[in-house]
């Protein structure tokens, strides 16, 4: 089965948001095997919306349509798939109870507008609600489509509770079987340098790569009957691709070396907290995105300012006036104040200059990270790379593969 | 001029990334009047790129490509662009010796695929590269075609410095002028039904909302000869706007709370800390995404464990045990200590439950954020809704938004 994402609303050509629904359902359409071939955006213009969809039936069996379910006039998309379906829409009245029994849990005026949310194409199936707009889906000269609202975890749960329950009737499961490993301090280039001759020798599993922020996740997919025969596959290539990869490949299949160093912490039962500079809070707020951080994140110290360096994390003012609040010793500080202040088994730190502006003379893309487990602290100097963004997650992620490596070293 | 952007990827497919490219392509282009009509991603099939380009040569006039310029096997942008126009790839020995240059600076050895980013179909007009990998650009049969790099920060500067001036020379300048108003403690359907009659009546300006995590940004759109028609369009139907939704409108044109809280306590020399429970560390890092904010920005004592609250930002021991961690009593305390340990003007805080599991016996999504300016302390109640995500992040900016009233009600 191959599949469509389409996306409608302006908002999104405008570049007011960017299409996270369509990185969302791809993920879960890949994780049950269903291939995706385009995403597709358009904007809120009745003609333009049936091209798009008529042009999305003629080549895919599953097309998975978000956006303009909402109240306001611009969400057309409930006419558009009728007149493209040459139907009327109706009125459900089930629907109608529905979302005045959402405005009045709420306390608040229901805007007459917010009846038009009851209305879908006739002979499509309703999907309920998860705020007040309905989704609902289309079965037709075997092609499927499903309508969903644009807001993320509206989307999200109706994905969950109706739209991949009924896909996996439909398609052949386990066909698709993938592991990950989750490079760290390499990057793409020197790490498929390193395992070239594995990727070309091999047709099944497939290899890919993934870099973002001085992560690299390597992808090993395998096509087989079924999780038995996948396994036979995956494992002696991970095996050999771990073995090239030496402490650059981080133990276990993780997206991210947050999640890594979570579980690893979870295992032994041990917690850990932070300081931060450059990164601004983004290191506590990477561990904190996935619920059961609380297991081991304990909390962080963002000393932004030079003085606070000193003020809250008792930074010795030797140092900042020496080496400066960018340097390794303002590093391994930081790491120890996180560790004392909270009482943590580890603790790790980042510093340095997020750019595009110079900082203590000291060029954009220097950092130093930090850590300190069971009375060793460590410190090392990164070079971080592209805008600010990009120089701000490098140091999060390098700060937590120092750490990492810590724990592994004991 | 109407425009097309087609990111080609595989690993858009599988949803590994989101495609942040096309938004803030689309955002450089609406700046300048461009409209983009289409947003479309495609994997890296050479059958599938050349279809895709050739229906968006077919229907728009300008076409920006992104991704598949990299050095290895599944990067083939090039040939398929070289075969779409039934030309060869040349390879040009400036950008060889570039690419040879960039790899000695950074001192590692070059992999021999690396060249294959100095082949360029021929005929067209090379962009420098950023990084290793030159973008080109083909004008052809009165159809414009930029190609350039996926990675975010190579893109983007070249869009900056190469397509932008490029499209302006081409496009009629001064026909689009926009304002935004942005709106805190109202949903979009409590706007729309305040400003319904106004919205009504207007064919030019254009309004449009944008709602994202407990904010709602209202944009004004004119079209006008020059920028002095537009101000006299866009002027009065502003000040209504702004007249009927009160203090929920926050002064000046700014993209989200975080930037408006940053504005005015650069235009008063005064600065901010904040003390944070369920955001981990989000209200630092929003605050610190631009450059600058190190003006006002001080620092964050992200207390996430109940035991750091007292530990390092001196929650009392009563408050803890008595109303909890998720309290207003608790807003309050965290908010004074943000301001003392960090000597701030304004200090903020957020509290909560980000669910999915209740805590302390109280629901996901119930928040409390605090704020403290010039000895007065105030906290309130808010109600998050969504996932874990929107949550947290309502919590973040309904803490700033605190802070921005408490400063404006001085």
């Amino acid at each position: 089965m191959n599949a469509e994402l389409v996306a409608i609303g302006t908002e999104l050509l405008l570049g007011q948001i960017a299409n996270t629904n369509a990185q969302r359902e791809s993920q879960r359409l890949a994780d049950i095997g269903v291939n995706v071939y385009y995403h597709t955006v358009v904007g809120d213009n009745i003609d333009r919306i049936i091209d798009t969809l008529q042009r999305a039936l003629g080549r895919s069996d599953l097309v998975i349509v978000t956006g303009g379910l909402g109240p306001t006039p611009d969400d057309i998309t409930r006419d558009a798939i009728a007149k493209l379906y040459d139907v009327d829409v109706v009125r459900h009245e089930d629907l109608v109870e529905r979302i005045r029994g959402v405005f009045e849990r709420l306390g608040r005026d229901m805007p007459e507008d917010n009846l038009r949310q009851a209305d879908v194409p006739e002979g499509a199936t309703v999907i309920d609600p998860v705020g007040t707009a309905p989704g609902f889906w289309i079965d037709k000269d075997d092609k499927l489509m499903f309508v969903l609202p644009g807001v993320p975890w509206e989307m999200s749960q109706m994905m969950e509770d109706a739209v991949l329950p009924e896909l996996k009737r439909r398609v052949d499961q386990g066909t698709i079987f993938s592991r990950h490993v989750l490079v760290m301090g390499l990057g793409e280039s020197a790490t498929h340098d390193k395992i070239r001759d594995i990727v070309d020798a091999q047709t099944n599993p497939t290899i890919a790569y993934l870099a973002a922020w001085g992560q690299v996740r390597v992808r090993i997919t395998a096509r087989a009957a079924d999780e038995d025969e996948a396994e036979r596959l995956l494992e002696p290539v991970e095996e050999k691709i771990r073995e090239r990869l030496g402490s650059h490949a981080v133990p276990g299949d993780n997206e991210n070396i947050a999640s890594a160093v979570g579980e690893l912490l979870r295992s032994r039962g041990e917690t850990l907290a932070a300081a931060e500079s450059l990164t601004g809070g983004m290191i506590g707020e990477i561990l904190t995105e996935t619920e059961g951080s609380s297991e081991y994140f304990l909390g962080s110290l963002v000393t932004y300012s030079t003085e606070s360096k000193h003020d809250v994390a008792r930074v010795p003012k030797e140092i900042l006036d020496g080496p400066g609040a960018v340097s390794e010793e303002t590093a391994r500080s930081l790491a120890e104040a996180a560790a004392e202040a909270f009482k943590a088994d580890l603790a790790i730190s980042a510093t340095g200059v997020a750019g595009p502006a110079e900082q203590e003379g000291k060029p954009p893309g220097l950092i130093y990270v930090g850590a300190t487990y069971r009375g060793r602290t460590e410190a090392r100097k990164v070079r971080g790379y592209g805008d600010r963004e990009s120089i701000r997650r490098i140091a999060a992620n390098s700060a937590l593969d120092l750490g990492r490596r810590l724990i592994q070293d004991e």
